[in-house]
């Protein structure tokens, strides 16, 4: 074991923290009270957990959270239209619609009802292209912690070689946007990808966005590698063998501890970010 | 010399000659033509050129070519109101903004003016998240005319790996996002990335994007290699030192004749199908 751990736990407490006072103060000097609504679709018990880990983390920072629940049989126009409704509610500052959706929903067209101002899990396509192009917008709160989290560690990005393993709409995609803005040089690998060692063999960061247990094992990294572990399994366990990262890089995320914590304070604070935007018309 | 030749221009021929058909049978059906309207800002003569030809070819294809000049002194406020008087009107289904417009105009903002349902030319934060998502929406011209051409030479894109040199919102970006849609293995090289020759040796299809005359020699490529050559430097030259690809690659576009012809073709059957989806409630 010779990595240093890159923990999201006391990181994610600052980023937190800070909210909280911000939010504090917004609500001392302005009488306003962040606000923000998830809407939870059917009764998956991972997305309740999630979800209920949202809202009190929400609570400890100051942040009001509004709660809707819609039956597993809520049609596609249904979910839209209580979408809308949040996006058209001044109260509401931020709207976080938990992914996933059941499967006869229209993910995505629910996503786009969720006003760009309002969009602080940053998962319409309007948040994504800002992303790319380095526009006015929220990220996708997984990418963006990430971020945080590297330069909290002093990770160079520009010019390093960065391998994103996944190519999700909200975590895999966004990833490699926000490293391209960076000034990294980006491969996106995935499920087609042919030569997966060799693309890992060369890569100064990898970020592991696939969600299958520890796919991504220490032999196939560069030593002295920074490995990000964004992938979240049953039984605690991340898309990267842990043991084995440990053993060859210079820089690891823990599961659980390392990106998960840093998710939801990236959704706190781009909550507190909305109510700012609103209130100052920023 | 030993590389087949990529050319666009027959291929770019057949597209416009099925655009004509398409326009015609609009027109004889159901009394519509399509409309581009073209926004030019200024007089710079590239762009002038540019165009012009875009309108020629327009002609030639049945579809009507609207023209809008501004001065150069336009503020983004003024075009910004220009490009939206467009969106709103009715009789018009598909918007060009000429690009680069003078550097006091705000370019993204006018672009983000063009409504996603006339954005033929493929430059809104729309269009880029849905040729990334794989959502309804126009395609960039130059990256959707690179995919039909090498889809026309038979190129396999899934599971091989593509180098994208250039990384520009119209051209680079989607680009990337286009190939990896096709499930190619898909890195983005740029002016900050420190190793371009590995990149490059490992590729096999690059395309190159930025903008520099003969940036990427022939030595750099991996024998057998796809090579589309998206520059257009003075003088007719590309970004690909054309020689020294025919002797390396498989499959070389040339300058001109390779990819410019495509991006028009891209750009007059999109304005057909943004016709045919207003007439056809698409």
């Amino acid at each position: 074991m010779s990595a240093q751990l890159m923990s999201g736990t006391a990181l994610a407490r600052q980023i937190v923290e800070r909210c909280a006072r911000r939010a504090q103060s917004l609500f001392e000097e302005h009488g306003v009270r962040p606000a923000l609504a998830t809407v939870l679709v059917g009764d998956d018990p991972a997305s309740v957990t999630y979800v209920t880990m949202k809202r009190n983390r929400s609570a400890k920072a100051g942040i009001d959270s509004r709660l809707v629940r819609l039956p597993a049989e809520t049609t596609t126009a249904e979910l839209v239209a209580a979408v809308r409704a949040l996006s058209d509610d001044p109260g509401v500052h931020g709207i976080l619609l938990q992914h996933p959706v059941p499967a006869h929903i229209d993910e995505r067209a629910a996503f786009e009802a969720i006003a760009p101002a309002k969009d602080v899990d940053g998962v319409t396509m309007h948040s994504f292209a800002a992303m790319a192009f380095g526009e006015p917008g929220f990220a996708s709160c997984t990418p963006g912690g990430i971020i945080r989290l590297l330069d909290a560690h002093g990770v160079e990005l520009s010019g390093r070689q960065a391998v994103v393993v996944g190519r999700s709409p909200i975590l895999g995609k966004p990833m490699g946007m926000l490293l391209l803005a960076r000034d990294a040089t980006v491969t996106y690998c995935h499920s087609r990808t042919v030569d997966l060692a060799s693309h890992l063999a060369a890569a100064d960061i990898v970020v592991a966005a696939v969600g299958r247990p520890e796919f991504i094992k220490g032999r196939d990294l560069k030593p002295g590698a920074v490995v990000v572990d964004a992938g979240y399994n049953p039984g605690n366990v991340g898309d990267v063998d842990f043991a084995g990262a440990m053993e060859r890089a210079a820089l690891v995320t823990p599961v659980p501890g390392g990106v998960g914590p840093m998710t939801i304070a990236v959704l706190l604070e781009q909550t507190v970010d909305a109510a700012e935007r609103v209130l100052f018309n920023l």
